[in-house]
Parts: C-alpha cells; sequence; structure tokens
C-alpha cells in the first residue's frame, strides 16, 4: 500500500429507462459491484486488489463493463456467474479471461 | 482504441456535509473532472487519453484524488490550477508531477 496491486474498476453508470444508450446499471452492475467486493475480500485480497465503483466507462451498449488496471485489461457483458473467474484466473493468477474482453471498438 | 494509452480517474465522490469522512466532491472534484476533460480534449489527447469519474478511491481525507492508470500512479490534494501540469508532464511527456503524489499511507 498505498497502491493497489490491482485495481478493478466496475462501471455502475445509470441511465433512465429508455435511454438508447443503455447503462451497466440497467444490466445488473450494482449486484455486480457488491459481489465482487465480497468475493475479492472472502478470497483474501482486498489488502492489494482495490474494487471501485465508476461513472460511464465508455461501452455502454456491451455492459456491464469491468475494467482492471494496471493490466489495462477490458472486460465486456459481466455477469455474477463470471466473477469466481475473474478472482481466480486474473486477480490470483495473473491470466485474463479471454472470453470476457471487450472486443476492439471505439469509445462510445 | 479501445484500451486507452491511459485512463485517468477522477474521484467525485459526494457524503452528506459533515460527515467526518469528507469527500473529495467537497474538495472541488467535479469541477477538477470539467476541467480535466476539457482539457485532455483542447490538447487532442481524448483519443488515447480516457477520463473517468469514479466514486471513492479510499483516500477520504487527502482529495480530490486523482488515479492514473496503467502507470499506478496516484495524486492526493488534486486542484485546478494543477491540471496544465498533469496534462503536460504526465499524460503527454509520460513523467509523473512528483509533488501530488499521494503520501505512503493505508487506504481509507
Amino acid at each position: 500500500m498505498p497502491k493497489p496491486e490491482r485495481q478493478v474498476l466496475v462501471c455502475v453508470n445509470a441511465r433512465p429507462p429508455g435511454n438508447p444508450k443503455g447503462s451497466c446499471s440497467q444490466g445488473g452492475a450494482d449486484a455486480l459491484f457488491d459481489g465482487l467486493r465480497d468475493l475479492v475480500r472472502e478470497r483474501g485480497l482486498h489488502d492489494r486488489v482495490m474494487v471501485n465503483r465508476t461513472y460511464c466507462l465508455k461501452h455502454c451498449s456491451r455492459g456491464p463493463v469491468v475494467a482492471v488496471q494496471p493490466d489495462n485489461v477490458w472486460y465486456a457483458g459481466v455477469g455474477t456467474t463470471d466473477l469466481e473467474e475473474i478472482c481466480t484466473a486474473h486477480l490470483e493468477q495473473g491470466r485474463p479471461v479471454e472470453r470476457l474482453l471487450t472486443p476492439d471498438i471505439p469509445w462510445e
């Protein structure tokens, strides 16, 4: 400390229902954040992995979006069922979860 | 794209007046975010530097807090008068601004 070994950013941005951009919050990002925060603590990673909520991370149509820094790894369409794998493979073993990587598209 | 060359995280977390932890928002973080977003655009950095607002980055007593990833560089007590230097030295030239670095203290 104080620098985290890894910082996991969970977009929980909300937009009103009907907004054409959608939002990560509508896709379940709040539960995702809660689940990841709890799992990081259960795994004993909370002293070196900081989990933060953010506003828009600019991939709204593919949310919920999660970025892992300083790896600069970006995940899209993340659900609570993906959290165990993200914790085990990426946060514990340093191997990004390939199937969740954001496609190579411009920021929105 | 889609990965930013750098991601600048500005904590704009708010707490009610009188809360003993204080908050970055009370310290002027909203104007800081607006100023940085505008400056990054003016300098033509907006295609490679993503500026995001976040909730609590866990250094509340020393806010406003700004983190620059994937450099894992953390700044504390940042004001709008520091933005030109952060843009020129760090975001354009890759040299972190030493005088603004977060001291080596535990997360709050």
